[in-house]
């Protein structure tokens, strides 16, 4: 079985979540299967492990398990991006669109220094609002996005081309 | 330098947040520093190695980045308690008293089978309110409390005392 055909056997679709006319990809049971757990890290490891990252960015909150654990693999540091009002000091701000309104994101104005090589990572790339967000966030604080990388992509919702203007590789274990 | 005392120094004090009067523990820093966290895991993992643990909870969203990592190094499946709303299949729910007003987390239905041993892991103890109604919900699924987990106490706020009735084991790593 690959890693693709593994991740996709420990999603469930969630018809009409969290509204009408959306199939909801829930990955919770991926995190409940230690043994793909480890291949995800393994596979994130060998991508990046030769690519200069110097830090690694996690959207709150569902990116913070891999994103964390890839960091602590890697021996950087791994960087909070947070919903609005959790992040307790100085932050870096930004404003973005959702399809029903906007949303806010922040991270720590010392999270990150000037040039540092800095890696995106979420759980699912749909859109591509929230990780262009966090792009915006740590260009705002003078760091360079080495890439994105996300454990399953909505290829129909054409988030790679939100994401373009950053021209930085996107990575994903598995698309739909 | 004891574990205690780089965690310490890996923690921000930050006044009147999130309200006047309140001391707040900045914790960011410590996944800031690979080291760090690096030790930090190997003392859990050396904790818990020999304890039967079956599953780990996590507690959305700063008890995911090390409780998630434990649950690789130990080999079982991590489990999300959420905020209420945000996971899309049935849950077992629980609201609870805040300081002010009250809040609402939840747990899929099918994360834990009856009578597994299920360790409950989360960022810091202050009242215990949350730890608390995690163990609610881990009693509604059948499960059993191996016990708590925090990197840091605040012990002023009686914690332990709101654990107590659970009659499980209470570690921490920085106590205040």
């Amino acid at each position: 079985m690959t890693l693709q055909e593994n991740i996709k056997n420990n999603i469930i679709d969630v018809i009409d979540f969290p509204k009408q006319g959306v199939s909801y990809k829930d990955i919770t049971p991926i995190f409940q299967n230690p043994e793909l757990c480890a291949e995800i890290l393994k596979a994130m490891k060998t991508t990046y492990i030769s690519q200069h990252i110097e830090a690694i960015v996690g959207l709150e909150s569902r990116g913070f398990m891999f994103g964390f654990s890839l960091a602590v693999a890697l021996e950087v540091p791994f960087i909070l991006i947070r919903k609005k009002g959790k992040l307790p000091r100085a932050t870096y701000s930004t404003n973005y669109a959702l399809e029903y309104g906007n949303a806010t994101i922040e991270m720590h104005n010392d999270a990150i220094h000037k040039g540092q090589r800095v890696l995106i990572h979420d759980d699912v790339l749909a859109t591509g609002g929230t990780a262009a967000a966090a792009a915006n966030l740590i260009q705002q604080a003078g760091g360079t996005i080495a890439g994105f990388h996300f454990l399953v992509e909505l290829s129909f919702l054409n988030g790679r081309t939100a994401l373009g203007n950053f021209n930085a590789d996107i990575s994903t274990f598995a698309s739909y």
